[in-house]
């Protein structure tokens, strides 16, 4: 299907070998940028300082390549404790206007998960390190490797003194770890503004799913949190005076959460499958076309036995099918040791990843029911109170759409492979709050591999990774040009 | 019964009159003995560098009273983690050898269950606080109150230069909330020394099941307490990255946990209740003699409804029927907040009060061959370990022993009121264990009322039951020195 289109073969080789020619530039300037410690996790001064720095570091390379930016104020974040710290600012850029070209807009974040040296990182995760090909440092492929990849892209058009074959925007933001703290706000307020002239959004902030093969992600799960109180007075009892006599908040606690999930994964709530959007044939293909070493995956994730067998069902009920899982519960004892405590008020906390076309209140809706239906058969007298937390929608987008088409071809063309069409288990909110307040089709381009470690110790990039996504970049401008 | 004996008045008046003069004295000593942060239950050096504080100051106290006292090193202990913890000294101590005296042996301890004042407490939990007559602090009712008040006692008779009615003797250990560790060796090694003039044995480590009337405690349950826990991996993961295709661990443990008993107390391990002790015609009567003000209970214990309606069942499956808690988890997510994340190893706690005439051995059978039961009726894939870490037997005594008609005399005299006979719910092993191994009488004298919160929030004792009870033990030593 892609045999009738070309792209000018000589702009192109010539981008290209710009790309190889600079790359110790690229990796410099990411380890300029991995060094700022942009943590947004940890609700401290210093580190909110170096957010700032990180923005104001990004918004100076964007002016720097001609683009004109605003740094918006964001005003300041009120903390559960009282103390108030300031949000970093988010960057809104643009290059070039020429009504003819489509415009693409590219979102990433330039914040950290928290990395501590003591705790299991190998190199300093503020100094990128390069060991055998792959860039050690927090933050070298979340976010900041593929927002400089997108970055170094444009400045190779730049340098070589070519036309940029889109108009291009920016949005870059520094409190992406931290939920997007005002973000959304933001972007509805600049919907006919900034965003007004925009055709396509690219996020790169997720990771292929093997090591060496390129993927775009057109769907992502969603989430709902709940936490479900039993309480039966505020203060914990000893099991020798009180044990024997009492509805013991526990016991009802573990059976309201025994009856949410059965041995094989599948989900009691009544209703919770409803609106799951039905397996379609052409789906069941995609899948197939999938290349997953199951056998090196169940290896890398040191997991004995998955509750299914074929790479099929694995990958559908990663993306596709709903997983509720149970994370702990809070007020009982939870110490090593032991404790003859009958905890008086105990917290469960579970939530339920949500797939197309499942409703975040009608899940609520469900949940509670449900709850409340085990709890009245136990005849407790205790209270219990269900809440849900957080609710997060599911993602998904046609695969059918303009940019997706031209990032499949510019995947062709600089790894000569067919890229995996993937979804995301996890919530991406940014990709359904672009689709649904901006309403334009959102395309996830990841450059990392499966291995890079976000959010864990020794989080990586390879340089390979860095400088063929960056090419990736390039080649995916000039399609977008061809097909727009 | 009772008329027709009579204490020397003029003595006991002069006895607690000292009491009564000296009150502020022996909460001021309560205060800084409450005040040694003595926690048994933390595997933690600063504790036990605290537990070791606080046998000296003991140590020093009996001393100064006069006493011959030997602090027995108890060694080190091994932890699970392989980590090596010194046991705090056992303190033996004597005070009067006349041959024509009773000798009546005091045990006490002076640890206590953890306490977090960010965790409920209205108070210091480790600083002695005074409201309207309520002594809030962790360890005032449990146990360093009533050691305290029999050290008073003493001290009265020494200040008011009065020979001591009986011989008495003391073994007061720091480990008890952790299991007595290393004490019955300690027993059985002394029970030809030591323990060899003993005649009687007094416990005061419970509660009074009324706010005002005194009770007499003859019997105990014991404990059973078990670990089950269920390991994945030994890494936790993220829900969106691995929900839908695992056996995940909370799950089976949530199961597993939910199959131990029904929501109306019922234990369903099956063959559990086989050995219990069948329910007689006078042991009904002795439950009816009981006054329990069945509102009054539930108000102070602040519970909405209990299990049972009538104070006899609710006394009976108090302290002759056995029972299960669970206590909590170890190893999921137990802050506040909400974490995605899918616990790789979780520990679940609980046990089961355990009475006349259930076997340990036996129950650690049923315990385990029912959880391997549920848990292969799962088919999950991955790993479950069951132990029992601590095996306590029930205890049952014989209520016309002598030192029980003395407790009564001491009781009407200082109370006006005929004590309750009461069992107590709790496990007190070292009752069992001194019937066991020195085969002497033991009795249980406990001072603190029924709210005291032992184990949980706002420990306390009342500064009353602590002077009367002070009081009840001086009257407690003549009466036994006229029985004896």
């Amino acid at each position: 299907m892609f045999s009738s289109h070309s792209l000018p073969p000589a702009l192109l080789e010539k981008v290209f070998q710009y790309i190889d020619l600079h790359q110790d530039e690229f990796v410099q300037t990411l380890k300029e940028w991995v060094a700022i410690e942009s943590d947004s996790v940890q609700p401290v001064p210093r580190f909110r300082q170096e957010l700032f720095r990180m923005m104001a570091v990004a918004a100076d390379t964007l002016q720097r390549l001609g683009a004109h930016v605003t740094s918006v104020d964001m005003g300041s974040q009120q903390l559960p404790d009282g103390q108030s710290l300031p949000i970093p600012p988010v960057i809104l850029a643009e290059l070039g206007n020429d009504p003819t070209k489509g415009t693409v807009c590219f979102y990433g974040h330039l914040d950290v998960q928290p990395a501590d040296q003591g705790n299991g990182w190998l190199t300093d995760p503020y100094v990128l390190t390069e060991v055998d090909g792959k860039l050690y440092g927090r933050g070298a492929t979340d976010n900041k490797g593929p927002v400089l990849a997108w970055i170094n892209a444009v400045s190779a058009f730049r340098a070589l003194e070519q036309d940029l074959p889109v108009n291009i925007k920016f949005i870059i933001e520094g409190m992406e770890e931290a939920g997007s703290v005002a973000l959304e706000e933001l972007v509805e307020k600049e919907k006919n503004r900034f965003f007004s002239g925009v055709d396509y959004i690219v996020i790169s902030d997720n990771l292929w799913i093997s090591q060496r093969k390129p993927a775009i992600t057109y769907g992502t799960r969603g989430n709902s949190y709940f936490m479900v109180e039993v309480k039966c007075r505020d203060q914990d009892f000893h099991s020798g005076t009180f044990g024997g006599i009492l509805h013991e908040p526990m016991a009802d606690l573990v059976a309201l959460l025994g009856s949410l999930v059965d041995s094989s994964g599948h989900i009691l709530v009544p209703g919770i499958y409803d609106e799951v959007a039905p397996l379609t044939e052409e789906e069941i293909n995609t899948y197939k076309a999938i290349h997953l070493d199951l056998e090196e995956y169940r290896n890398s994730s040191r997991v004995e036995k998955f509750l299914f067998d074929t790479k099929e069902e694995i990958l559908m009920h990663l993306w596709r099918y709903p997983s509720l899982s149970i994370h702990g519960i809070e007020g009982a004892f939870d110490e090593p040791g032991a404790k003859t405590v009958i905890p008086g008020q105990v917290i469960g906390k579970f939530s339920i990843r949500l797939v197309p076309h499942m409703n975040v209140s009608v899940v609520e809706k469900q949940v509670t029911r449900h709850l409340e239906d085990v709890f009245s058969k136990r005849n407790s007298s205790n209270k219990m109170v269900v809440s849900m937390t957080l609710g997060l929608h599911p993602w998904i987008a046609n695969i059918n759409d303009t940019q997706y088409l031209a990032a499949k071809r510019a995947i062709r063309t600089v790894f000569g492979t067919e890229p995996d069409m993937i979804r995301d288990g996890s919530t991406i909110p940014i990709a359904k709050m672009f689709q649904e307040i901006v309403h334009k089709s959102v395309v996830l381009i990841p450059l990392g591999a499966v291995d890079d470690g976000e959010h864990s110790q020794n989080e990586k990039i390879n340089r390979w990774n860095y400088i063929e996504g960056t090419k990736l970049f390039a080649a995916f401008f000039l399609e977008m040009a061809q097909l727009h």
